[in-house]
């Protein structure tokens, strides 16, 4: 199957904004089989999208649009569509209800402008938007389909995982293919591409490949077989055996992120976690409670940026902060024993370090530098991590957290290492 | 003069890349006159590619495809311009003594491969590429111009500021375009919508278009001039005038954030800040230590997420808790009142609420319900927020420190409210 993605806004075609929908979209489609052979972004203008719509419906069986139906008067998917089809625009009283239903959920009154966005093509359905005031269109002619979404990306894309994808498993009957994602993090894609080379042949099937984002390395793996059986069986035979090979550098699978995984060990073992940090300013605690149900083992999280509130809060002992500087490994031990001491939690994660860009004082201190500790029952250990001063702020902030996250899954897991870093 | 951009990779329809390059491009072209009328992205297949560059060529001035220019088989973009000018490949001596010279320079032997990225369609010129391998390609014919770069970001955007911009400059002779972006929070975009209406009749000049993204409204403002003066003049009356009308719902102007604007409100004045958080868990803090220099202004964060952790680090008497919940006017306050005794800064801000998915006891109170707390040398006052139980986790979170922000914001602007929110 065919696929063409439209996305429609002059923030889009005058640079303002990147058009992140197409991707996601894309990526969604690929798995199961859909062929994307062309992304288009036009503005709003109709004169522009109509011949573009046309086109795409003829092209190809299932057409995307996202964008453009706002409630203002740049708003033009709605026209767009109408004319394409040569239909009118008729308010759609169910599309209406929805829209006033949500105002009255929010206890407000629905401004007259949000009416347009009860308009819809003859002939089309709406698809409801549980997210917010633009529904969704539909239409389906024999085996063509064409949808228009918002252009929003958190409700486009809970409209199409209830629309699109179920309609597409539907109509595959025996999907043949199936895919899976590894996640790694402590390695890096040359030497994922040694350990599995093998697998990485071309033609091979499952095919794999590794992909690396924000230094977690992805090894997708995509199985193809005659019956949805078969092409999981492959595929599970594969990913056992890059597992095998991976150890503990695997930390997850699909969209797993360190920080859930962490959270489930914690979970599972009954145990809690407070956490002291310098540098990332609270972005540990953060993605410590990104998870609903995060208090079961998340006590409390002290962000202490200025050296006083190291001291005050966490005990740090003031001259070794004079003496070793804030940014050391005696500071990360400390911050991570004195906040264990105060939370009174089974562990605690401390990072103190360079974020940048300003604030290096190379060589003995460049930017980039950053130490971990984690204080247990046990004792307390710690790590030196060099981020190198090409990342940005947020990527050192990003790499700090993660690899904090990582000490702590490998001590839940119970995989030794030695207390140098 | 119209443009379209074309980009070519079968990693951008397959949506494991995002394609930042036509944006980028379009943010160039747009302040210069140019009007890109489409962005269109496919796969490495010479079938896709030909019918697209030909259609482009007949219907825009300017085509820019980028992409497809390296040296292995799937690079497709040179075959395909050949084949919709229809002439054939040539071997370009020039350009391949400039591949040569890199690899010299690199100190390696060039692979035999890197010979393809010398073949040129008759009829077009060389573009040198200072960074890479790949060399450009262009061809002008009369008034039109089709221009091809590599994808790889970095050698596209010198090339692309070595060639396109200085003919365009030479060949626009005065028309320009103008365009701004003011940033709202605290509006509808059908209030938007309805204060702005007489601005944003189709056709007119400025053209004037509102974008909603995670609560921020955007007013983007596009002028056409004969000149860059005029046009700068046209666009600064409209941005006064919506200024004017928007008032203090305008917070900030292109890529401000609400935390960047009220750090620098808060350097401007001299004054400190801490946080102490719930629900946000950290994040709040986070925003404002995501900009180098933070330490000016930022103390010290407490994410108090069990209750335990409100009683004894903010003082937050135990039976206020029992009485009234953690999710109340009365814990928002104490939170504020404590966290600035505390931390000793000037200005505290403090946020508990339920940000969901669990943990929401309706009516009183449901999942996006969050109080924030505001604490200064007058005193403290509270808000009360509603962010509906549509929106997601994160969504929460975001909203409430948005909100937070923005009414630190409004106060540090010496903006007056009623203590109820």
């Amino acid at each position: 199957m065919d696929a063409v993605i439209i996305s429609c806004g002059t923030e889009l075609t005058t640079g303002q904004c990147v058009d992140t929908n197409s991707a996601w979209l894309s990526s969604q489609l690929t798995p199961v089989g859909v062929h994307v052979v062309e992304h288009v972004t036009v503005g709003d203008e109709v004169a522009q999208l109509v011949p573009v719509i046309r086109r795409a419906f003829e092209a190809a069986n299932l057409v995307i649009i996202t964008g453009g139906l706002g409630p203002t008067l740049d708003d033009i998917t709605r026209e767009a569509i109408a004319a394409a089809l040569g239909v009118p625009l008729v308010e759609n009283a169910g599309a209406l209800t929805q829209i006033r239903a949500l105002f009255e959920r929010w206890q407000r009154s629905m401004p007259e402008s949000n009416r347009r966005q009860a308009m819809i093509p003859r002939g089309c359905e709406v698809i409801p938007n549980p997210r917010g005031t633009a529904p969704g269109i539909r239409l389906i002619q024999g085996d063509r389909s064409l949808y228009a979404f918002p252009g929003i990306p958190a409700e486009m894309q809970v409209m199409f995982h209830a629309t699109v994808l179920p309609e597409l498993h539907a109509a595959a009957g025996g999907a043949t293919i199936a895919s899976a994602r590894l996640l790694c993090f402590g390695i890096s894609e040359a030497k994922l591409g040694e350990i599995l080379s093998d697998f990485m042949q071309r033609g091979r099937n499952p095919s794999i490949g590794t992909t690396a984002s924000q230094a977690i390395l992805s090894v997708r793996a995509l199985a193809e077989g005659a019956s949805p059986e078969e092409a999981r069986e492959l595929l599970q035979a594969d990913i056992n055996e890059i597992r095998r090979r991976l150890g503990t550098v695997v930390f997850g699978e699909g969209d797993d992120t360190l920080e859930a995984v962490v959270a489930r060990l914690l979970i599972e073992k009954h145990k809690t976690i407070a956490t002291a940090e310098s540098c990332t300013g609270g972005l540990l605690a953060k993605r410590l409670t990104d998870i609903s149900g995060s208090s079961a083992y998340f006590l409390r999280g002290y962000v202490t940026y200025a050296d006083a509130a190291k001291v005050e809060l966490l005990g740090v002992p003031a001259n070794l902060i004079s003496r070793h500087g804030a940014v050391s490994e005696p500071a990360a031990e400390a911050m991570a024993i004195g906040c264990r001491l105060a939370a009174g939690s089974d562990y605690t994660l401390s990072i103190t370090g360079i974020a940048g860009p300003s604030g290096g004082s190379p060589p003995e201190k460049p930017v980039g530098l950053v130490y971990i500790g984690l204080a247990h029952s046990a004792g307390v250990e710690t790590l030196r991590v060099l981020c190198g001063d090409h990342l940005t702020r947020d990527e050192i902030r990003d790499r700090s957290c993660k690899t904090a996250f990582n000490l702590l899954r490998l001590r839940l897991l119970g995989v030794e290492r030695s207390k140098a870093g």
